[in-house]
């Protein structure tokens, strides 16, 4: 089977992470050829060519930028590196309004000195800052609850819960959630949530998970090869009212293995067989 | 430092699995002479010699049996498998009687099938079973909410509220849960989840959480290798009102390598610097 160019395509986006052979350029060309109808990038990648240069590359291909990561990594032991860490962050806020990319993902942590409850304080008040600066470039945020398992070296935001909690908390221009399935999939109030999110989705990304976990970092899995239910994860993502690109992000070596001609056909197929 | 014989150690525990160079008999001679209150034994390790010979072993030395581990793995696709699983879970009951364990772990799940809904609902109906036979037996049963890392292929119970639950909807005998440092610190909702929690812990188990994790499985840390406050947890277990054993566990090969005399110094002088 060959998916590409299939009905059920409409809403299927890449994210670049699962495709690194390919320059940003060649990224933007490829998933346009093959029918994807978003692209989201890394900051580490578009700096050569630079964000508005891409981002009129994208557009006139009939691509949308789906996502900027990232942004967050807020917390420092002083004062002097958090505000060097903000000040990075202004910089991706620019970035993304420069893309013109549909939001930019906050991962927000890790803590500082191994203190979890006052690294939770500080991404609260970071966030808020930030909330400022990106209304006015007009860049939603989408902060990104990380599995668990990253609690203690990426992200103090664990749970669909927590990520809704800060999104709210924020007083100033649009900031949101980005939904992954492998970080979200254990979490048992995941329902609860997602019932909860209406309005907040500014973005959704696709992984499985593959158990026993081959990889703590890079052992992300395509799609059907693991143990989430996806078609159920997107059916209650989609009653939050979200229309938006679903990106496939895997971190996985064999992935990045393969020819990204040969991905965007794998992914479009599996999209088809265990999504759409 | 030292810390064999010194006052704080008055609840240290030590869990079989951190020691697996001894057999069960040098476990519970060893852990008594340095001063141990309590040793937790596993299920394949007490068939040699027998669960009542091992009990009166430790009754003898003064020790205590803190746990037993374990039973559960309850899922299975078809009804023969359920029941044989459920047979088994019978003889581990049994065994944690003629041990006079103070519980009996249960580890609950994987899913079968990958169908993380039934798999819970799957659970659910098979303690409230066990918690039938075990209550004949007086045995209590600890459910312990493993991290949501092994939700794929080990337990669909991956939060303190979600085992607290289970264990307020079986009607017979006592069924609680084991708290464990590794598996619960990262729980946005862990506080209130102790809050939750007076009367229904029936065991502490203690390991730091490394970051970023060496290996998923056996890439547990010794107490203050890694990024949990664990004097708080042990606080908040406190507030329960638990004042039971308290297990150090930990599945790491480096621990492993060491003469278990070795571990039990360092788990001693580790236990007085960051936990009591």
């Amino acid at each position: 089977m060959n998916g590409l160019g299939a009905p059920g395509l409409g809403r299927l986006a890449m994210n670049q992470a699962t495709i690194p052979k390919w320059t940003t350029e060649e990224a933007i060309a490829g998933c346009a050829r093959a029918g994807y109808v978003a692209l989201g990038l890394w900051r580490d990648r578009i700096t050569e060519a630079g964000p508005a240069r891409l981002g009129r590359l994208a557009r006139g291909a009939g691509l949308q930028i789906s996502s900027l990561c990232r942004g967050g990594w807020f917390c420092a032991s002083d004062l002097a590196g958090r505000r060097a860490r903000m000040e990075d962050n202004f910089r991706a806020v620019e970035e993304a309004a420069a893309l013109g990319a549909l939001t930019l993902v906050l991962v927000c942590g890790p803590a500082a000195d191994n203190d979890l409850e006052a690294g939770r304080r500080d991404v609260a008040d970071a966030i808020a800052e930030l909330a400022e600066y990106a209304a006015s470039a007009r860049v939603p945020l989408a902060i990104e609850p990380l599995h668990p398992l990253y609690c203690g070296d990426r992200s103090v935001v664990v749970t669909l819960a927590q990520a809704l909690q800060l999104a709210a908390s924020a007083s100033t221009g649009e900031v949101g959630v980005m939904l992954d399935s492998y970080h979200l999939w254990w979490d048992p109030e995941l329902e609860s949530g997602l019932g909860a999110a209406a309005g907040r989705v500014l973005g959704l990304q696709l992984a499985d998970w593959i158990a026993p976990l081959p990889d703590p970092l890079n052992g992300r899995g395509m799609l059907g090869d693991g143990t989430i239910d996806l078609r159920r994860f997107l059916a209650g993502v989609d009653a939050t009212g979200y229309r938006g690109p679903i990106e496939v992000e895997i971190f996985n070596p064999q992935v990045w293995a393969l020819d990204p001609e040969e991905t965007l056909r794998l992914v479009a197929d599996r999209y088809l067989e265990h999504v759409a």
